[in-house]
């Protein structure tokens, strides 16, 4: 695009180090009371101001005395004391008197005379006392520098007699957002307008990262509007983040004003997605612009944001936790840049596999979906399938082991599945990618997936599923778990105003069809009806227009970008369409034998055999489940 | 003591069930913004209202067109089209209007005329569009129920048109602090105060845990007080905590009052610390009475409280990572009680050694100090000194790794390094143990610890230091790393009101003394001075009572408890003592030559040679430090 004419290409730690060096913030404090202090960082070593306890004070409950009255006591000799002249009864915690220097506990005392007790053994000094400065002694030190506050630090300081503690000051971060098409979450959209979700992204990561969010309103694109916000912001805030779109047009206003107003350093780093982010100052303040896809927008955040915010608060957060994996699929990579690329992660056959996700920067879904991220670095051309890899983790290792990794065909009730399962045995989880049943197939093959949901129709003998395992999985031991007939069929606009009643017409009126992706068992359903009417292809518009997933076909048709598409009934009915019945299909779950043994699996079916599961499926309607849950 | 005569002795987690069962609590849920939700966790799954992007746009900066209009393109054969007519121009994310149907970038058009290109190839249909639903399709599940949501999830949320999330509530937690003896922080203390800063930390705890902290006021031990409060608290929390003290009586009103209200059902678990926890309800509402030993609250919380708060907010926090690790010393355990050992753990020669802590209820800085918990079942009596141990990890492992283990004689000098250390090398510790010079040496012997800080006086030669480790650790290469000379001498009241000049004074004029524990250097000192002396250790009134640190004795003489002590001229001068010179001793760090090569130890030279440590060694005062960092 534009920009890459005159972008630079810095190295990303080059440029962070660039960054550190034009801004040189040291971060400075505020004193706050020590009881809201949790999660903040210590700016000095904290010493205890007072000894904790900071009297003698007894252990027990008995009573305190002089040890040398208890001399020669024994079982023989039991030695009588009278209360107020030999001793005193102590609670737990009490002063022990300077006169007395230790204490018999209540247990060892005989006799429950008003005013007199009994001993029978003699006690030494400081027996059951707990001295002074036990627990703290004045001027230790209780905690150091640099040190993130947890409860019991809390509890330590305040025995210490540590009252008010300093500790790091949050930068406060302004977050511009800017772009004539942004609307606000929840307005009345149209065509056009971009909800501005990331500088709310952006809030929630600034907190997480110890900084204080401080979102300013959105700004059309107009140079002197954004200079004078900036102006602003640089005087309100310690950091400052401008959201700009990644199109050429926008960043220059960005890079112009921070350049008319202060200094630009970089403008353009070699890391993918994330490339066209601006790195500058306005007032000694650090001015960071920041691309406008979300998913470029958030490796800006994690790499280069969060370094700069720990260099306020005077605390590292912890690096993520890598693990080694076997990367499924060839990762392509430009010896341009340092890429980012997000990753799927299951423990297939005590195998831990990657799989890359879309690589979109505009797919937000690819982030929540991603157990991990792996790092191509610049000089690395691509990664072959196979390979060893280093992930680094963007989830609990555990949740992982527990995740059920589910490839291919899509349809509702995998949702569903995904969701039950979580809430009904809470450290399980299932995670499906959607691409398609011979999608599935491959991935079964190359040991990817635990289960591949699929409904493929054998052309030859119009037999579901079984036929493709022999043929594709004829190696492997797999079984089938069976789970539901659905009804495929024409997906139409509601009330289906065009009058369309079978693929014939599709060819013939000449209407607007949306395809699935190559593989899609929908898609070879479409193939097979085309062959026995002996319909070319070629004859159906929008054929070559792919979709991946049942509910984007129902919503292109409902758009009106098509006419039709071919789907199931549960799809059409969410969207509410209209639906022509073409057949009714087996949607079945394929998996290698030996994972039925898998706790996680086990689970899997109990659920499917859930009451809740069940209702489920009346409710998206079009599914006949006799079956669901047999094993063949 | 007194109730363990009453009280009940349930495992912990059959406490723990009987509560769950007894208070059946679902939690509940509110309704908030999206950009709100961040870390709290969703009460159902969300699906997408809306699909993103919600229109075809274009996926680059160019012209969008017709696809028709562009076939027998070629180099031979540029198309001209004119803007308007053929095509708009488009930027990145700029809707498609509906009659064109691909597009073409910036960087394939030729010519810059006003209003028209060239074009020299043709265009498929889709080509360059990103169509409506290709990140998020409306009615896609993009997050399952009981999900913690992170900042990714509001960016797909929000692009998904989900404005306004169910999440569970978190329950608000009552805290009502008891004990007469209770004062706020910061009050002028008076002996028999104790400052209330339990309450603080179970505060900062249940945000932890995912609750809103109530605080209440401290209350004397008032049964009415306290029944009267409860009421008001259970009608406004979720939870209410008492936090009694652990003594019998002030207990005894916990319980009453909560049966009175409503119903006790645990008095009494066997784990320790902790075991007096009461646990019941009043108008259904959970209310815990925890006791008043912090450490033994701190458990309670952590094991019950902890739980408890999950099952409102409908999700389970991650349980600590486990470690195996060599137990270094011989750790007693009652068959009565499940116990909770607080651990110190070093990475000693490539073997993680877990050093147990002290076991005092009492012990706040236990739990700072602590790197783990070793939790010792009910059926298992003791663990022998070398067995393996699993300990739950307090602290990130890796922290651990850089921990320079310290075991050995106490300084002032050890707590400013283990902050300069950290601060100047933002990934290194330094954790100290104060067990006396000998204690040190048998660390070594053990191979507990990295270094060990020693001042042994031989009583033969008069030397120091090198002679015990010859006599110790003969089988072992040890070196010395040279620290200070330091003057020791007698502690006394500031002025020396009673005139003590030596410490022949001490046993002639019976003052009062203050020793150092069997080990330290300190008292060897003192052996050796009475041993040339001719006195008997019995002629001094004070001989048995031990401290473990110059703090300690200082604060000791301070607050008049002793006439004096033996300690450093620095720990006096911090304590605003007098104090009478009685030699001059050399203060060394006994390492294991091996360990000279490791990153931490090379960098603890680094700082012991820094200025800023000297700075500080001249404030401290007392030290000669021209050898420091030297090794022999």
């Amino acid at each position: 695009m534009g920009q890459n004419l005159y972008l630079s290409n810095y190295e990303l730690n080059e440029a962070i180090k660039i960054l550190f060096e034009k801004i040189e913030e040291k971060g400075s404090y505020e004193e706050i009371d020590t009881e809201k202090t949790c999660g903040r960082i210590t700016w000095e070593p904290i010493y205890s101001v007072i000894s904790s306890p900071f009297y003698n004070c007894s252990a027990m409950d008995g009573i305190a005395l002089k040890s040398e009255s208890t001399y020669g006591a024994s079982e023989k000799n039991q030695v009588e004391l009278k209360e107020g002249e030999d001793y005193i009864v102590v609670d737990t915690g009490d002063p022990i008197p300077r006169e007395y220097d230790c204490v018999i506990m209540v247990e060892d005392l005989i006799g429950n005379k008003e005013s007199s007790v009994k001993i029978y053994k003699s006690a030494v000094a400081w027996q059951n006392i707990r001295p002074l400065g036990e627990d703290i002694v004045e001027n230790q030190l209780i905690i150091p520098s640099n040190h993130k506050i947890r409860p019991v630090d809390i509890g330590a300081m305040l025995a210490g007699g540590v009252n008010k503690v300093k500790v790091y000051k949050s930068p406060v971060v302004g977050i511009i957002p800017t772009g004539t098409e942004l609307v606000e979450p929840g307005s009345d959209l149209k065509v056009g307008d971009i909800i501005d979700f990331n500088s709310r992204v952006f809030s929630a990561q600034v907190l997480e990262f110890g900084g204080v969010p401080k979102r300013y309103g959105i700004l059309k694109d107009d140079y002197e509007l954004i200079k004078n916000t900036l102006i602003k912001a640089v005087e309100e805030c310690d950091i400052v983040l401008i959201n700009a779109g990644s199109s050429a047009g926008r960043e220059d206003y960005t890079a112009d004003v921070i350049r008319e107003l202060g200094e630009v350093f970089i403008h353009g780093v070699a890391i993918k997605p994330g490339k066209p982010v601006i790195m500058g100052k306005v007032k000694g303040k650090a001015v960071i612009g920041i691309p406008g896809y979300p998913v470029s927008a958030y490796f800006v955040m994690e790499s280069v944001v969060k370094k700069l915010i720990e260099q306020y608060i005077g605390f590292e957060g912890k690096e993520l936790k890598k693990v080694n994996a076997i990367i499924s699929r060839r990762v392509m990579s430009s010896l341009k840049y340092h890429e980012f690329v997000r990753i799927k992660l299951g423990y297939v056959g005590n195998k831990l596999i990657a799989t890359p996700l879309t690589r979109g920067a505009g797919a937000t879904m690819s982030l929540v979906r991603a157990d991990g991220i792996l790092e191509v670095p610049q000089s690395v051309e691509g990664i072959e399938a196979g390979k060893q890899v280093e992930v680094k983790l963007l989830k609990e290792e555990e949740d992982i082991r527990n995740t059920i990794v589910c490839i291919g065909s899509h349809d509702p009730i995998i949702d569903i599945l995904s969701d039950l399962i979580h809430v009904k045995k809470k450290d399980y989880y299932l995670s499906s990618a959607h691409v398609g049943s011979m999608g599935g197939i491959m991935a079964l093959r190359n040991g990817e997936t635990h289960i591949a949901p699929i409904h493929l129709l054998d052309m030859e003998n119009g037999e579901y599923n079984t036929s493709y395992i022999r043929k594709y999985l004829s190696d492997k031991n797999i079984k089938l778990i069976k789970c539901v007939k659905r009804i495929q069929g024409l997906m139409v606009q509601k009330g289906n105003p065009l009058n369309i009643n079978s693929i014939k017409d599709i060819a013939e009126k000449n209407y607007r069809f949306v395809n699935r992706q190559r593989g899609a068992g929908t898609r070879l359903l479409l193939d097979y009806n085309l062959k026995k009417l002996n319909i070319n292809p070629k004859e159906i518009i929008g054929y070559e227009r792919e979709e991946y997933t049942h509910l984007s076909v129902a919503a292109a048709v409902r758009s009106g970008d098509a006419d039709c598409g071919l789907g199931v009934y549960s799809a059409a009915k969410m969207m509410n369409l209209g639906f022509i019945p073409i057949c009714n299909e087996e949607y079945d779950l394929a998996i290698p034998h030996e994972y039925l043994e898998l706790d996680i699996i086990k689970g899997l079916l109990e659920i499917m055999k859930n009451k809740e599961f069940l209702k489920e499926l009346e409710k998206l309607g079009g599914y006949e489940y006799s079956e669901v849950g047999t094993i063949i």
